[in-house]
């Protein structure tokens, strides 16, 4: 059997009392550590494998993706753990994995736990009235996309939030050792929700070339109300709301963080963003 | 302090190590049982509390609506725990409850777990692609409420999938009794894919008075391909992909369900879905 279990949002002890159990027992237990981030040192793995009592095997981009038949090895017997941060369909959803276990007719049993995608209802803002996730990614010098800015607009013209997944680094090959014949890797990098933010501003402030002017000052705008969100689920969840334009210089510690762009707030999801606003004295007569 | 924890998709082992911990140790736990469903008899009290080692106090919608002064007493001092299916801010957010906690300077904190606003990913279908959600209520003889119907257009529109929830009727009072002076309930009951289906079928070949007829037909008609889910995250999960009206007949067991409108699907989604497919045969050319 392969099992695929969610750890929830980030402190080892939010693994349910099922998957614990199922973990604990498994022959193999794999840790996928690159599409999000365990709280604490060293990645969360010395933790992680204090709770379980049992080592954990590191599986990065390349193990999940192009050693699925590792992982599957002698499954059809016995019981192997995929250990995923959030909800182990959400962010990514390991169709791949699971398609090639079913393939070899390995039983697959998904045990979900909390996601950024549901637990967003921290800001009091109703999941009912968010539209299409977005993801912001780092830009480089030749690649800057912002395609994504339409479909933030696409869903404040229907008057939905939208969720924007800021982009995580982890394990990237360093390209400049790789050419030199050896294996490195880049430092981690985690998007701040300042860097978003920047991004964001810098997009509706200057003209693209291959995109229409239309009317987007009327639905988005350096003004347009935000949140910022920190480990959220950890102890240290950090929340800000205010104009887009004053998140540029928000700072608001460690990875991970997300933003939220705002539609028009309902009366009690503004009055739950006020106990965060940032300038709450303003913040009641938007 | 005030706990509200969440318990995930419906085991009662599906709560999280340190949620299960907060709550063995709370002065009070009470039990939200009005919104989701705990798997088990009883409604999956008893198998709580044993996994709890204690009491539970069930509470419903009037509980938490209208006696918060009586859940938050003493929560100055002690612990108290509130235990919700699902993530505790995701269908519900339990906003008021919050703010008035804040209002008397008792410490919040929220456990997230599972929900299935991030748990449909189990479809294989990539949560980045689906829009806003809608809720399909049961209809009674003078209210048919059809406007959910335009959300899932507009989402179609953008190439977006849409989350369905289905209507969940858990200690409704009985407005019979209730006029004889008695304080019954009635029966619970929780819509089923069929029955959300049926609903749907019957809006898209209806004409509505107050609807214009926009060229619906393009988007979204009785042969869009829809997911229906039931019991997600517990071992007796079904899903069952075909167009919408083949769900009409389609009996997938006790609740909860849920029904998913697709969107085009990207090549992996495909792949996955096909594996449920009510006609798999015809789903390949699809």
């Amino acid at each position: 059997m392969l099992y695929l279990i969610g750890l929830g949002l980030g402190e080892v002890e939010d693994i349910g009392v099922r998957g614990l159990r199922i973990a604990k027992a498994a022959k193999r237990v794999y840790f996928e550590m690159y599409t999000s981030l365990l709280h604490g040192p060293n990645g969360g793995i010395p933790q992680l494998e204090a709770l379980l009592g049992r080592s954990v095997i590191p599986a990065d981009r390349e193990v999940l993706e192009e050693k699925a038949a590792d992982i599957l090895e002698g499954a059809l017997t016995d019981d192997v753990a995929v250990l995923v941060v959030g909800d182990p369909m959400a962010a990514t959803t390991h169709s791949d994995l699971i398609l090639r276990a079913r393939e070899w007719n390995i039983a697959v049993e998904i045990i979900h736990n909390a996601s950024i995608i549901s637990a967003v209802g921290c800001t009091g803002l109703q999941v009912y009235r968010f539209g299409a996730v977005v993801s912001i990614c780092f830009w480089t010098d030749d690649w800057r996309p912002r395609s994504f800015c339409h479909h933030i607009k696409e869903n404040l013209k229907r008057g939905l939030h939208t969720l924007c997944l800021l982009d995580i680094r982890v394990r990237e090959p360093d390209m400049k050792a790789l050419m030199r014949g050896r294996k490195e890797y880049e430092p981690a990098r985690f998007m701040t929700v300042a860097q978003a933010a920047s991004q964001l501003v810098e997009i509706l402030t200057t003209a693209a070339e291959d995109e229409p002017q239309e009317n987007d000052k009327d639905c988005f705008s350096v003004d347009t109300l935000c949140i910022g969100l920190a480990r959220v689920g950890l102890s240290t969840e950090k929340l800000v709301a205010g104009p887009l334009k004053s998140l540029v210089d928000v700072e608001l510690g460690g990875p991970l963080h997300s933003l939220i762009v705002c539609g028009p707030l309902h009366p009690l999801e503004h009055d739950f963003v006020k106990q965060f606003a940032l300038d709450s004295a303003s913040f009641s007569s938007q």
